[in-house]
């Protein structure tokens, strides 16, 4: 279930990122960077990075069987990369009843920190469903 | 120049974000909504949104000449959108000698308020250069 | 009935916080800085600074007469202050059925922007209430 | 050093918070709820959860001898509390050349998470300086 759910996000697809493992209150995905992930002074996008932490922060707090939908994140930079293979893991740092709370470490191949990011979710009542239709 | 700087943005382009207009400390971009951005329930994706307010928030903090590099970004989500332009506008909050901080308002059609971005750069003492090889 | 929630709290006036004024999604305060304000390297302490435009924050998000909590608060400083007059002012960015959002701006007698807040409040259902043996 | 450097806050100390103790890139401090620490609705102030969990962060980053400032930090909240004794912790997530990174919970005394701070500095060249004059 988890996995169709984070199968189903066209703009992590679009942008290249893949999806690793996922479970309960966790998440991990990658990117393997192109020319088409940088900015205009020849580094990887804070939009790539984001896009790719905000995806792993999704499927976790996702993982439960209900919808949540983010609130708000944030995200530090710590070091400028332009190419290889980027890993992005999320825990879950808390959760009540209406929210969620995770981290998110973006690491490089040598495993150096490349950016931290911090998320909470609004957790709704209603099931998500997939189904040939929608989704197909 | 700093037209230059807004497209040699590769990410924004291949995202589907338009430039629109910047100047000190100010820059303008819009993005029309397509099947691609949307997450795994259908609406815009938070990476695209970021996406979008980096770009503009990444012109404004370089608009000076010289280069800054975001150190960290915040944004809050108040509406899920699923279609339609997004126009997200930067605005500089502070600028020191080696900080400067900026507020972006991503807002619909409707003038309704989307998210809202923060985000912070370090500046440096180097210039950026454009030049026919490098950015064609 | 916003007046009295602004006088109810302890941990403000315990800082030399004063009331200024609240409406509907705003408010506003001050604090003559002291020498009981500093931190270790002599200027303001980046917790009266928080405290100060949280004070502000709560007044404006609780001014429906419901109780709102805040979940989660971010400030960024521009410059390190020692003395004179703080004065902190809310507004209101966003308010959805479930969660609120304000902007808060720190600025010293001589209108300079000392610190931006952003906060994110969750809404309750229940209206707080005030009474002489409570709060006395 | 470090030491002189955590008992030279006057904020800190006026709002009754306890250094533990800290070295390179880490520090550890603690509160003992009282009434003066309140909200206007009878929880713990966040100004004064913000004021522990920067002191921490202050005494971390310039655990090195050279000083920092800090320039952001953002905070979530996960559980109000009314009394006992919170305990803050700080780590470094990270630490370059001109800025710095650092996590701090805040957890009460069953070990529950109550919130989390991100702080980031900017590490400046000048080392802090204390003598008998100055802070006696």
């Amino acid at each position: 279930m988890i996995d169709q759910f984070a199968r189903a996000d066209k703009f992590a697809e679009f942008t290249g990122i893949e999806f690793i493992e996922a479970g309960e209150g966790f998440a991990r995905a990658k990117v393997k960077l192109e020319d088409k992930h940088l900015n205009s002074v020849g580094t990887v996008h804070g939009g790539l990075l984001f896009t790719l932490a905000d995806y792993v922060f999704a499927i976790a707090c996702n993982s439960y069987g209900t919808i949540a939908v983010a609130i708000n994140a944030s995200i530090s930079y710590f070091r400028a990369v332009k190419e290889g293979v980027l890993t992005a893991s999320a825990r879950e740092v808390s959760i009540q009843r209406k929210l969620s709370h995770y981290l998110i470490e973006i690491k490089d191949e040598g495993n150096n920190l490349i950016a931290l990011f911090q998320g909470m979710a609004y957790r709704k009542k209603e099931t998500y469903m997939f189904n040939e239709e929608t989704y197909g």
